[in-house]
């Protein structure tokens, strides 16, 4: 948007692809949407949310803290809780440094610990490696301040760490290396491909990027998404990057929105130094410190055992919704669409054979929505990497927000979209 | 901060003068902080809240949209509400364009709203006009964008009018206008000073601008920042620069914190495009939308009344400690300390003679916190501006936080030190 009275950051900003396919949602009432990221609706913890507020706000005392301005890294008592539940997942004892509150940032949402890690650390023209296909809002906020994108390839345990290397290499050969700052992992069920990266690759990366330090000149850091770890639907938890002997160079970024209530947006941050007092005082620019009333109201939750609760119940919905997708992509979905299946999150990623555009200006996309079914079109989840053309004949589909009907019709009706369109 | 790690926004980043009086605050207990911009804790509508929560979580569709995501803008009833309050606060019929919800966004507090306005329109080395003094975390935001600041003196009803032609006429001449982007005003009982800027004031401010706009190559707006205007203690409201024939260059910034409850962090802002389309972006990449829950608790807060029957009682709870430090600083200040009465807000601001100093290395501020009491030292209001030396003998006094006896209380002591340390 080109305009003498906005920075050249306003300049740069896009509207969000997911907000065009937002409208068209809207503007189609039988349209059903496997396209949001929305949680699931009927189990939001309503209930759970009422009882606690009550709770909070019975007594003056509690009521009054809750409503009052708190500090601008957050509750100490939420920070503390979610210090506590991070080394049991990752199975560290209470001494673990790098789980420190004192490291920890409570953000609106790990969105927001995103954007400010990102601000803290990159200059307009550096490069950030990102996984090929990646969260598509973030590749908004590399857009925005002008970051260059690199794609890594993945595999079906992660990022592909043959590919990472020949990429540093490259960047090294090329003088770009003094330019690349960190590299970006949505490292859990991975939007979009629903993808888990393995502890050993998590080690492996963080291996490679400190190999090539001296050559960049300054610290490379792995940014470790973790916004949909408590979506699992069974199996074992992987280790986070911050048990690795290099959790020095480790921001994790965790939220509970998703586990708990997509309405609260209260997500967190565990940064080293020097990023995590450059990102302390990013936040107290921002806003000096997320709502403490969602703050209290989630430390209770935590604390009165409620969160735990709620997201066992919900990992066993979202593992129902998961197979419910799954047994219907079989029944519908003519043969040569290919997927992995996930082990937890929100997603399946479809790819179809390379000849099927699935792009918004595709005929698969249009006839789609004119049957009113909608998807995201997985060209809109790579950067814009000049190194290789972005592919575009994959489809991420959601699980996340429907009834299970829903989701079943959703993908009857995609089914015979592609069942058409593929046999020509 | 400087470390290779980090952007040059990171390394800019500075810790907010405000942190370090709270550690102070905490590290005494029996310190009485006259410094914190903290709201009444007494007067916090907790009953209020509860109620809301209640019946907002009463159903379970009304909960489930509560807690589900919400649009990146703000929830269409808020911004509606909003919207509507402020054309009736400005005396404007239901068609001023200036006041449609299309360009309103809601943020976490106004405190976003400031830092997208200023992210969307400001590059490195852009100039912002600032009055003289002003509110420091908004200096915090210039400082590590790299913004120069040129502060423009007040006088009793705002903006020194003839500094501001003065200061466009200096920056013509040298160049230095190609880079002015924006006048920011506190326009409302303004922190630190409690003055009130005029609404003659601001039309003439706003005709300033659009006559060097020529000059300048852009656009130059005018963001006012209206943070205090709803807590009026008596007397006539000012009608906002919204009702400006200028309007297209007016970004106005309004919260609910203040009114309601600070530990909700909810405010909005009404941009005029092109702004508006690049703020919505920011923040959908910021956090792509503040909390839908709060959101909806203040939707509900005003339809139902309960809002504005919260405020009638924090008005006139605010002007009785208002009264109470005034009266206080006529008994316990020695001749020689002067300030204006506000007319709303949460502060006086105190000016002593010019000998005397305030900063945090003065005798002043040391002997004051020795005998446990704490304000904040005018000198952190000021811009760094290389055209003027910052002045250093004023004190920002807040009545917001404390109980009235312990306002009373802080002043006695505060006046105990003052005629100390003066009659030397």
């Amino acid at each position: 948007m080109k305009h003498a009275a906005l920075s050249r950051l306003g300049q740069r900003s896009e509207p969000p692809a997911i907000s065009w396919l937002m409208e068209v949602a809207l503007s189609r009432p039988q349209m059903i949407s496997l396209a949001a990221g929305f949680t699931d609706n009927e189990s939001l913890p309503v209930n759970e949310v009422r009882e606690l507020v009550n709770e909070l706000l019975k007594s003056r005392k509690t009521g009054q803290a809750a409503l009052q301005y708190g500090m601008t890294p957050g509750d100490p008592r939420l920070r503390e809780l979610t210090a506590s539940d991070l080394r049991r997942l990752d199975g560290v004892p209470d001494s673990g440094k790098a789980y420190s509150p004192d490291r920890m940032i409570i953000t609106n949402g790990s969105q927001q610990m995103l954007y400010m890690a990102t601000e803290a650390m990159c200059d307009e023209g550096d490069i950030v490696l990102v996984e090929d296909p990646t969260y598509f809002v973030y590749l908004g906020i590399l857009q925005s301040h002008g970051l260059r994108g690199r794609g890594v390839r993945m595999t079906r345990d992660g990022i592909d760490l043959e590919h990472l290397e020949a990429t540093l290499k490259e960047l090294k050969k090329s003088g770009g290396i003094k330019r690349l700052k960190m590299l970006y992992l949505v490292s859990y069920y991975q939007n979009p491909t629903g993808v888990t990266t393995s502890f050993e690759k998590k080690l492996g990366a963080l291996k490679l990027l400190r190999q090539y330090e001296r050559a960049a000149g300054h610290p490379i850091y792995l940014l470790e998404d973790a916004a949909y770890r408590e979506l699992r639907f069974s199996g074992e938890d992987v280790k986070s990057a911050l048990t690795a002997k290099e959790a020095d160079r480790v921001i994790y970024a965790g939220t509970y929105s998703k586990p708990f209530a997509t309405g609260t947006r209260v997500g967190f941050g565990i940064l080293p130094e020097p990023v995590y007092t450059a990102a302390v005082r990013i936040k107290g620019n921002h806003d000096f410190g997320t709502s403490n009333f969602l703050q209290q109201l989630l430390s209770r939750a935590i604390s009165s055992g409620r969160y735990e609760e709620h997201l066992a119940v919900l990992r066993r919905r979202y593992a129902r919704k998961a197979r419910g997708m799954l047994a219907a992509m079989k029944q519908y979905f003519p043969p040569g669409v290919e997927w992995w299946e996930p082990r937890g999150g929100l997603y399946f990623w479809a790819r179809l054979p390379r000849s099927m555009r699935s792009g918004v200006k595709s005929r698969l996309f249009q006839t789609a929505v004119a049957q009113d079914v909608l998807y995201v079109p997985g060209g809109l989840c790579y950067a814009n990497d000049p190194t290789r053309r972005k592919p575009d004949h994959e489809m991420r589909l959601s699980f996340g927000g429907g009834t299970e009907a829903n989701v079943r019709a959703g993908i009857e009706r995609l089914g015979g979209v592609l069942r058409k369109l593929m046999k020509k």
